[in-house]
Order: C-alpha cells, then structure tokens, then sequence
C-alpha cells in the first residue's frame, strides 16, 4: 500500500502514550486549522495547544502538510463510522439515505473544524482530498447499485446519483449544520430526504 | 451600498485603457491563483503574467485578498449571466433546471480556475463567500417558490431545495467538469436532471 505522504510514511508511535501524544496533536491541529486556516496556524501553536514541546511534533510529523493529511484520513475514518452506526438496521436504501442524511447533518455540527479542515485540503494537497471524496463515492455507488438490483430505487446513473447526493449532504451540511447553529438540522434532513427521494417534479395523475 | 472590501471600496479606473489594465490584472490573477493556489500566487507573479509593472497593481487593489474578493464577484456575475441566457426561452421551472444543469457544467469546464479561486476564497474571506452563496441561494429560493405557487413543482422547503441543488451542480461539476475533462458533461447533466426531477425512490403502482 502506497503512503498518501508524498516523502514516504509517517514514523509510528512506539507506545502508548506515544500514541497519546500523537493524537493531542492531531486534535490540537484541527481545532487551529480549522479555526484559523491552514496559512495562519503555525506549529508553534498547534504544540502550545496540544502542551507538547514543539520538538515533540517532529517525532510524528514532518511538516504541517502531513498533519493536515492525516486530519483528512481522520475525518474518512470517523465519517465513515458515524454513517455506518447510524444506518445499521435500516431496512432499506431509502432508509438508510433518511438516517445517513440526519446523521451527516449531526457530525458536521459536531465537527466543524474538521469539516473546514478537509474542504481547505484541496488547496493543500487535492490528491487527497480527491481521494477522500473518491473513496466516498465508490462506496456510495455500490451501495446504490446493489439498492437498484433490489428494486428499492429507480434505474438511474450510480455515478452520478453517489455524487449528487454528497452534494446534497455537503450544501445542505454548509448551510444548516456550519452557517446557522441554531437551524433545526432535523427539519432540514427531512427536507433534504423529501428532495432526494422525490425531486422537485410534479406528477399529474389521472 | 457597503463594500466587500474590509478597508473600503477600491479606486476606479478613471480611463477605458485604466479599465483595460485592471481587467488584464484580474485576468492574470484568475490563472496563478486558480492554478498555484492563493498562498503561492505572488503579486510579483501576477502582474509578470499580466505584462505590467509591479507598481501598476496597486493603482487598482491594495493587497492580493483585494484581487480575491473582485474574482469571486466576477464568478457571480458571469455564472449568472452565463445560467440567465441558459434559461431564457425556458416554459417551465423544470425545462430551466435542466438547461441549468448543462450550462452549470460547461461553465465550470471552461473556467476551472475561476471555479478554484471561489472555493479557497472561504479561506481568505469566509464573508465573502458565504455573501456569494447567499446571493445565489436568495434567487434560486425565489424561483422554487414562485414555481410552487404555480403548480410546476411539488410543494417543499424551497430553502433547502435551493442548496440542494446547488450542491448537486456543484458536486458533480466537480466530478465531471473539473477532475475528468474528457467526461461527457451532456450525460452527466441529464442524469444529474433525471436525479432533481424525480428523486431515488422506486413507486409502485398499482
């Protein structure tokens, strides 16, 4: 498996509290780059935040650029898990969309910096952050694929469709979940699940 | 009318040559900083690529955030224009969508660096970019509902449908238009239209 570090893999942590120290880190550079943006947080205040010696930074990292990577696998992993949990024991694709869209919703509130954290990625290093939307789309297309096969929705174009839908997730996230912290992000996954199941077209029956 | 520009608006041109230079600066702007990124892209680099001197660039803008704010303006004036000469002619909402889609698309294939410079500009000027989706948001909204009232469309939160759709456009503008040039991009639109008309959801009849 290739490194998504371009100067090679990362140097692991050899015990635990290494590990520990790795994530303080970790999570100290979210909170500053993603408050901050990539630019303004130096590392000098990524360690003061995490209450390392900046020294200690160097045992793990080599450059801010590999911190802001490994906060975009981050935000993979944890998505990912979030969405998983969240759409178990749903019964069907539409299901598991409505549940997926509410839970989306609820993690972008929660994590908002590292939302900005991935969506300023591209600017950093857009291999990965390409990777990261690849990789959710390539998952999402299967599943999509899988739910036409079973007749659980419309014939239609799983590329396309995996793509529309982050879309949907990511504007509707933008809009309720990061820029308005008091909007109803439930009325607004409801309405996102109404768009994506039925579209906007009247259907005039008779 | 209040400015965009944190320190005040910018001095005009006073002659159609003073225009012609500012536009050539931007013109210049648009490519280093949609191609290097905004932290790369010098001033020095900018005005070298619009053959002028250095000096000439601060007749016109005062800091290279100043170039970013006038480059997010003009993609909002130009994406609107490009989507109104798209959509004139159109009888229904719907038939606007889908020619929407297809312009949406090809605008951002042939302007990939303007389409870059609007997204880091979250990063320079987080107002700045939320004014623009705002702006585009408040007249797509405006459109749903007098469409609503009109029958053409089902009834729904036309706020939420509104980032929706701008999401669904952006994302797979994204896909499509920006990361796969050789992508049909008449395809992509008609199933991204396929997708906002009718939704995922299988209906049985009977």
């Amino acid at each position: 498996m290739t490194s998504i570090h371009p100067q090679g893999p990362l140097p692991a942590p050899k015990t635990k509290r290494g590990e520990r120290t790795r994530q303080k880190i970790l999570d100290a550079a979210e909170r500053e780059i993603g408050a901050k943006g990539f630019a303004e947080a130096s590392i000098a205040a990524i360690t003061a935040e995490a209450d390392v010696a900046q020294g200690t930074f160097y045992l793990y990292f080599r450059t801010k650029e590999d911190v802001l990577r490994e906060l975009v696998l981050r935000m993979g992993r944890r998505l990912r898990r979030h969405l998983t949990m969240a759409v178990t024991g749903a019964t069907s694709r539409m299901e598991a969309e409505r549940h997926g869209l509410h839970a989306f919703l609820a993690f972008v509130r929660d994590n908002p910096n590292l939302y900005r954290v991935v969506a300023e990625s591209q600017f950093v290093d857009a291999t990965v952050h390409k990777a990261y939307y690849d990789a959710f789309a390539a998952n999402y297309r299967e599943a999509l694929e899988a739910a036409e096969a079973e007749g659980e929705i419309t014939k239609g174009d799983a590329e396309v469709r995996a793509w529309a839908l982050m879309g949907v997730a990511d504007m509707v996230g933008r809009r309720y979940a990061l820029y308005d912290p008091k909007a109803s992000l439930h009325d607004a996954a409801e309405a996102a699940y109404d768009f994506i199941a039925n579209g906007l077209m009247e259907r005039r029956h008779g």
